[in-house]
């Protein structure tokens, strides 16, 4: 990363007390020392957000109960204080509506996915991000692992020959009590009326989630993850959704997948796989050679051959790539994890950002983190599943961006 | 094991010098000294199958080229020296004369898989089995695996709960040259006629192996794992076949799965899998906890539950089920793997066929191998997979068996 | 923790530009949010110090290149300037007097390991600690992570039992190369003087690292883990300690254990274990049952009894003790790993500064973070490790504490 | 292996139901098809003997109660049914005037580990298979495992360079119950004469077992292993043997190493290693890269060097060695195992065994079992670790052999 002139300033909305991805979002930010935070609207709720802000050495003065509110104001700040970002990790459908307040006040974004609440609002969001130049970080965090990089490097450097197929898994367990009373209510129904359980999150609801709430969660990062990884643009696509909880939305989604060129593939996400955690994996199978990727175990990439040894590539060596060295922060053997990759987000992020504070060119090769034309696909991706999965698992083709 | 009288005699049609599963066949039933190899028509060149047959140890006057003649002689033998079973490990498209010649002669039959050419020959097969009431074992050996018998106990006895989703790959990367020979000439195909090199193997070649190579090889060793395990039954298919070598089969596919009850699923099978060897893997999630079994390391069986510590349940082990325990011959620690397997499907098939040969009574719990019926379902299996991804991937029913 | 009625703030002395394990502490500080860096003497030579203090946006009036007048100047400083503690990150060499400095003037340390360059150094500032009565923490940090506080709970509510046995091994393998040009001289030694060539670092010179190179950088890390986790203190240990570098000290040691109470054990530590990271793995039997942990796969605790499944414990999952739940970030399956150790170090150390820096009462349980008893305890192993080698592996007695 | 005229016949000496060890020979002789088993004196309790051999479908004629009779009637059998060689599974302190009365008979010998009572037996049975010429065949049979002979085949290949450290363990855990016995009468003790509970095995009994129980059973494993591998002979070595069960002998032990040429090592075996099974595992650390070999996972090797990515070789492919190749029965994917490797083992003795009975020359680069040798090796090095365990763990060297 380029040298700062001074540390850079941001705010984020939401992230309150007790909240998990906000809480990821500050110590990423924290890190490396380079972004401070100072300024925040952790909830709607004033007292909420005023204890967060305490909790977080805040002054009061920039602790916010609206976001409309803290544009407004934070916009108005001397340059020495004002904010060079702000940091979006509130629900679905407030993306858009957020961002748009602090882009039209002229503040640069980093925003959690989905990006928005429906394809429709990413495009708008997109123009709008275009409109006003302004930086758009959208937080596909596992393309900040130095071992996902590596995977990339090595496709991109031919490798892996022609990519014939990607298989890519994200199951997670904790809907499994959820499936397990609904499918209990479901064995006794002939005998009464049992109401199944429904996953007790936001996320099962339509009018705050979008269409999906399994598949938005978690099957955008497992496509943004290939996509990231192959380079490879969906063609079309074969899904089957299941509401093993009885929820409105998804918990359970599986997929066919074509890419444009010829490859083919499988992509799942689960939250009732009972047992899983957060096990996405990953593997891309090439022409020349394969490699694989474990999220839970993610300083490790496998390299796979016919007739060759099985190779085991470490974070933090030197016969890695320059993107996967840069993005190490630990030698070898010293392993990093989940935040370090986040932090890798922040500072691809950031330097994108004070590129533009600082009004500094942007570096040749262009900057590595995932954008609004990310989030766009991503919507496009969710809308296409849900359309497949209704049509009885028709081949569905993804629209254009 | 019940005690034998005496060692079971039984002889081999195929597996002459060089093959591959025919040697399997014969290590597994040498393996617990109480079945000898006594006959055999190892080739269907005389050449051969006498070379065969004095590698082996046997009489010549015992040693064949045509399996007809064999089953007519040996069926003469006097009763010291009759054969109690053959066992086929020819092509595909030979098992049904072969197993007709040999059942209409009074022999009991243990079979390599697929169980023939096409589900009408599977139907014949298994109506001609019933009625000359003779045992025939069909040759999923992956069932003979005592921590795959572990899984089945467990689904049992209810430890999974209701089953939701299964899971079960097997990608294999032998056919990857081919494929990347396959794509070169494609990404040349502009400048010259280049002839993709196909996969040089009777595999590939439908006369021989029927509508499928990649998913009647392995595709259905997949399936049946499944099912012996779960005990569900396939409603409904929902397939995508490649060819990415170029021949006229198919050398990778992936299927959505719809089970009978409920539960949904993901099979896939693949030969292009680059730097993969036999990865089998089936995960089983249920409502109340899961497993997985990966055939590389048979012995061992993870049980994952939600908010419980992963289990991982090893061979050998007190607090394993009498099933598992039966099939083990050695104690825990002293790994067990693919020949061993093998040897239990042929030790209990071999207690049908003593109990047959000695008219002894069959055992109330029954026998434990896969049947005929297996065989009917294999090729069920493999011709909706088939039927299915020529109609698009259309969610395809099963037939009735 | 405890709420903070404001950030902490820090000193560092050492960790400039280039430097592994200062650039650790700032991270690991900088975690949570609520430690500061407000003051640095980054390096002995003014330039380098400078530019790292700007490298850090620190306030150059804070930057110094001298740890004596550092002390003295941060000292004479406002209360609502001034540093509530100071990071030791120097050579082992310089622990004492800087150490010294700081406590006398005021201040809290936390300081690297090893704790002095001598025994009879650490007893010094065990007593000056003693008299000043101000917090000293040593950065074992392997004590910080979750599974590690999991293993003592779990030993501490006796799931082990009486332990019989400790195995603890730290093998890396960066100083491969100076072993293997070490060998080639010797292998050509008839022919030429060959000088062979040393490990190039101060770890390898006496005057700067101790008597111990090996066993004191990474050799008491593997002691204090198994003491952090067992409660065990050695009696008596046996060692033989190798160059094969070639250097003055050791880059290699093995060591039989003998634990008060019984308990018998192996430790070794190695840098020239080639093709080895930071491969550091405890494995503690009990009469009961058995646990295993490894730093290079730390969110896993396995847990093993004869006649039982074998368990995996994953971090971040409720059935775990409430010291491994409190010492986790994040959810079970999004890893953490070194940086998010050391920051509970860092955590640990903060809420004892806080205490004492606020005048708070330390909490009933006290704190979990090591201390000058360790570095007594470790500078102890050292020199007994380095005396039993030298007496031809003679059983020596660790001294009085 | 060569093309044999017949089948090589044997007699066994123990082994009867219920024996572990001898059923293992049993398969391992069976596997290939080309040894079968003629004769036995499976018990020295005629009824039991008898039983064995029905089961085994033996000739009654053959089968004996005692070894000096089989000797003396089955050396007077006619060529056509003479047994070639005679397998000793039976406990320790009878495999001297066992393998004596058959040597003298004229027969070759495979006999289980350890060679004898003690070292002055071991080379009383040296000088007697010298003086006949017969072969003697030691059943180390982890030396039979194919990536054991490929980590032999790299060491000699110069692939790790000189050798620095080898690090061997043994653990297993079946006698952890029986510690935890003793652990619990002696924290009893002040109150009562708790007896300790010793572990219920012939391996604990001076007599049978002779001067080590664990370091007999599985240490001699592991240094027959070390040595294989490296092909380095132990100088000195400083051990430290424990009796947690509180029996007369040995169920643990640690040891230093030191090998002939500056290398350096740890070895250790187990039996009160709660939750183990039979986790031998062993590391080769040279000056150019390492080995890492784990008996549990049998089909891979592991392959490191500092600043290259890590290997898994597996077994089965192409790039491995021709003596790890020709040891394989299976392609790569369809893992070997246990029974395997001892099979490899019988039939590398089978060829020497062969080539004697039918006059043929031995091959140019020799045979690839475990000998005599091996056993005098064995014996040195069990009392050499009893010696300096008794000696306060002092240096001590092996005898001359």
């Amino acid at each position: 990363m380029k040298t700062l002139p001074r540390k850079l300033r941001y705010g984020m909305i939401g992230g309150g007390r007790g909240a998990f991805i906000g809480a990821v979002h500050r110590m990423a930010a924290a890190l490396d020392g380079h972004i401070e935070l100072a300024a925040g609207c952790f909830s709607a709720d004033p007292a909420k957000s005023r204890a967060s802000g305490a909790d977080l050495h805040l002054d009061s003065a920039r602790v916010y109960a609206g976001y409309a509110e803290m544009a407004l104001r934070e916009a108005a700040r001397p340059p020495a204080e004002r904010l060079d970002f702000v940091s979006i990790v509130t629900r679905n459908n407030t993306h858009l509506p957020i961002a748009t307040a602090f882009l039209n006040a002229g503040f640069n974004i980093i925003c959690e996915k989905p990006a928005t609440l429906t394809l429709a609002e990413a495009r708008t969001l997109r123009d709008l991000v275009r409109r006003t130049g302004k930086v758009f970080a959208l937080a596909h965090n596992y393309t900040g692992y130095p071992m996902v990089k590596e995977a990339r490097a090595a496709v991109r450097a031919g490798r892996l020959g022609r990519i014939l197929k990607v298989v890519v898994e994200y199951p997670q367990g904790y809907a499994a009590a959820a499936a397990a009373a609904a499918a209990a209510a479901a064995a006794d129904s002939r005998e009464r009326d049992g109401a199944a359980a429904p996953i007790s999150s936001w996320r099962a609801d339509p009018a705050v989630a979008g269409a999906s709430n399994c598949m938005a969660d978690i099957g955008t990062h497992a496509a943004n993850l290939a996509r990231y990884i192959t380079g490879l643009d969906l063609d079309a696509l074969c899904a089957d959704l299941a509401a093993f909880a009885g929820g409105a939305l998804d918990d359970d989604g599986n997929c066919l997948l074509r890419f444009k060129g010829g490859a083919r593939g499988i992509l799942y996400a689960s939250q009732i796989s009972n047992g899983e955690e957060n096990n996405l994996v990953i593997r891309v199978y090439g022409a020349k050679a394969s490699l694989e990727w474990r999220q839970e175990h993610p300083n490790e990439l496998i390299f796979k051959a016919a007739d060759r040894p099985m190779q085991t590539w470490r974070r933090g060596n030197t016969y890695l790539s320059p993107e996967a060295r840069q993005a190490a922060r630990l030698p070898f053997g010293h392993p990093e994890a989940f935040i370090e990759a986040f932090a890798n987000l922040y500072r691809s992020a950031a330097q994108a950002i004070a590129d533009e504070v600082f009004g500094r060119k942007p570096p040749r090769a262009g900057y590595d983190f995932p954008t609004i034309d990310d989030g766009v696909r991503g919507m496009a991706f969710i809308e296409t599943v849900v359309k497949s999965s209704r049509s009885r698992a028709k081949w569905t083709k993804l629209p254009q961006a």
